[in-house]
């Protein structure tokens, strides 16, 4: 029965949301009482109210006190979606940006408030939870924890994760599973078990900064793929430069990447597994954002389609769980023993406590409980912080409308250089990342990317309408 | 006052060890009564006693129920120690020992009496105070850990070990030191930042088979220093070596390192000191069982007289206090920029809950306490090793004569093949470490690693018989 219910105010509240991204319901008009609403609809008053607290959390209406509903939102007002960008001439050696080091000195000044980093506040995470998860884990450990774990990681944590392979299409043992210090740490691994200094890989374009980092340090030369906002990387352009370039692996965020938000559709997955298989090349697929979407269900990976073992799948807790727990896993294919083996040479193994904590709590079913929250929050900041750049920022932007993730994308008039502009916001104690720093090529240098994790608040409105007001100062 | 007893009774005790290094108190011969001991001595009767009980717990001497104290040890009869080895005529490419792989497998193996793991056993650590720091690290961290800590890592714990410097005769600055997962994430993030795929570093030899597959997996080509047993790397050979080979760095053990357990002298740090000045490269200096010294005080390091910034020392808390705790940290002189910018791509920070915890069992004043007892420990149970391998082994074997750290090295008649030796014992579920996998040359096939880390029991002296009736049988 209550299925059914939940199922009702979900239809009901979608068939409003249709009609206000249609425009059949405008900004401003009051919506019919949840009175009329349950009578029209033959729904409980229950139901009707439910709809409607639904499309408030979405920032889509506004409870007026003493009042009624109202829409807020306006589909027609938003900017375009930025394009994909150009292919490059060639492979670039990949060099440090000094801007990125800036960023992770102003990550600590709690006095700025930082659009800059794609993590979750504090209070989106179960700190009581883990805590007691934490303490679990000290008892049921060998030795509290003291001792060494297997250099493949916890097997609760493993099975846990194995279990979990069933929301994207997998059906994977604990055996293939290895466990890492954070998403970071298995991208380093699975990069160093499937490439030599000197080699080429490709990336998407723009791509997250971290990976660019890694492959210097690696000493690898990185190709940056044209990447559609919304689909991913450009199929027809890789399946030349594979051979051409050639290109040794690819390194992408398949689902919701950073800092585009592109999901690439199952039918693009499988045809770049098919690629993968014709050039008999790996893909590292780094999927920290799958669990964070907006839509109705979570998103496949490539390796839910990968038969041959060529896709290394990385995760990791940091985005939805604990970030400094540094618990990330990796489903390595066929390159499982490579990686093991570098695993025990670096690090030997993981801290056993973290990882037995999270095996904890996945244990006991809370993690989707938690999800379900952080991806309603994450879907109402999303909306909230997208209007207000909509709102506050010039007319002649581009944004991306990610489905998923935790970062919007946003393309300035060619004139504005967001180095500067990043300097202006950072005297005015906000912070952004400038769209610079997400290529080794001369670009996206009007280019910014805002993370909507923050919680909705006047101080965050009024952050946005200061680097607005910036934009427009320097138009 | 009890400074003073505390004194007078180690003074009784090193008289009497003397003695009977000397031979002049010999196996089985009683020592004076209590009483007389006092009365001779002029000192307190609990005086004495606590001189009689220290030798006791050396494993010197044995008291007998209604009988006396008797002298057990014997010093003429130990063997000879090794000599160091022959100089190689060229760096070697660094290949992958199936038989660390291989132990690595046997070491979650608990029905196998391990000599092969040179790693504390479980009672010897602080198990119940670590987990109230644990509990309490989750109180006092913000957000209960759960948040990313800055890269260089957690302030408090970086002030103790800045404190504690001053046993080493340093005296830093939290400023300088960077928290890293273990001593080996150290050692990778150090020669990562100092040398390039393709370079060739110096390492002792025979070496720790960990740098050895660290070497491996950075690409990088070693040359094997002479090292003596007693004293360290061949100095002379190494001011030739490096501007021959073209050394880029140098990786050493210089407290009782793994195998051999040699301890440089410090006449001996300042002398590569002075090398490293002349060639202007740089040290990466692992001092992990620095703190676990038999004699009256810790040693010095190379970092103690490194006045140019050219010596990156790396260490933990894996040998004393919690291994899966996985904390470790550096001092990278004047490569710290680099190694932070390393840290920051390749793990983004530490788990922070474990440095936390660390950090305040470190405050409180509790390791030094528990320091001693291991030290205590740990000499012990060294005393008791040697005694029994002289017993059970064949007469014409060597065994180093360590003055800290975890391990004795073997050289067993040119006959025996140490690899077979190992499958043998395992049959019999004994492991020890065999020599072939501490050197990339065809070298210490005849050799073995026995780590006494395991406190002495009955189990333990049968296993030791076994190995030795083992060879016996080879011979």
């Amino acid at each position: 029965m209550l299925k059914t219910a939940e199922h009702l105010y979900l239809q009901i509240a979608d068939k409003l949301e249709l009609l206000i991204s249609k425009e059949v319901l405008k900004t401003g008009d009051k919506l019919p009482s949840v009175r009329t609403m349950s009578e029209e609809q033959g729904v409980s008053m229950s139901t009707a109210f439910q709809a409607y607290y639904h499309l408030e959390g979405k920032g889509l209406i506004e409870s007026r006190p003493k009042s009624g509903y109202y829409v807020i939102f306006c589909a027609r007002r938003l900017p375009d979606m930025p394009q994909k960008c150009e292919a490059v001439k060639k492979p670039e050696e990949v060099t440090v940006h000094d801007m990125i080091s800036k960023m992770f000195v102003q990550a600590s000044n709690n006095e700025i408030l930082k659009f800059s980093s794609a993590v979750p506040l504090a209070s989106l995470l179960p700190t009581a939870k883990l805590s007691k998860a934490m303490i679990q884990a000290m008892r049921n450990t060998d030795a509290a924890g003291l001792g060494y774990e297997s250099t493949q990681g916890n097997e609760n944590l493993r099975r846990q994760i194995a279990r979990m392979s069933i929301l994207w299409g997998g059906a994977v043992s604990e055996e293939d599973i290895i466990t890492t210090s954070g998403c970071i740490d298995a991208l380093h691994l699975c990069l160093s078990a499937t490439t030599q200094p000197g080699d080429t890989i490709a990336i998407e374009s723009p791509a997250y900064f971290g990976t660019l980092q890694l492959a210097e340090s690696l000493g690898l030369k990185v190709l940056e793929v044209p990447t559609h906002p919304a689909t991913g990387v450009d199929l027809e352009y890789l399946d030349k430069a594979i051979p051409r370039f050639k290109i040794k692996a690819c390194v992408f965020v398949t689902n919701f990447n950073n800092p585009l938000g592109a999901c690439m559709p199952d039918s693009h997955k499988q045809e770049l597994v098919r690629l993968l298989e014709k050039y008999d090349i790996p893909l590292i697929e780094d999927d920290i954002y799958g669990d964070m979407y907006f839509g109705k269900e979570r998103p496949s990976v490539c390796k839910t389609f990968d038969k041959s073992g060529l896709v290394l799948l990385c995760n990791s807790f940091s985005k939805a769980l604990a970030p400094g727990f540094r618990v990330g896993w990796t489903l390595p294919g066929r390159y499982k023993d490579k990686v093991l083996q570098l695993k025990r040479t670096r690090s030997i193994s993981c801290a056993s406590l973290p990882g037995a904590a999270i095996a904890h709590f996945l244990e006991n079913d809370r993690y989707e409980h938690h999800l379900r929250n952080t991806r309603k929050a994450l879907h109402t900041q999303y909306l909230r912080h997208l209007q207000a750049v909509t709102d506050y920022f010039p007319e002649d932007i581009c944004i991306t409308r990610p489905q998923g993730g935790f970062v919007l994308w946003i393309e300035l008039n060619q004139k504005i250089n967001t180095f500067e502009l990043y300097d202006q916001a950072l005297k005015h104690k906000v912070s952004f990342a400038p769209g610079r720093i997400f290529s080794l090529q001369e670009r996206y240098g009007n280019c910014l990317r805002i993370s909507y994790g923050n919680p909705w608040s006047k101080q965050v409105e009024d952050g946005i309408k200061t680097i607005g007001r910036l934009i427009k100062k320097m138009s």
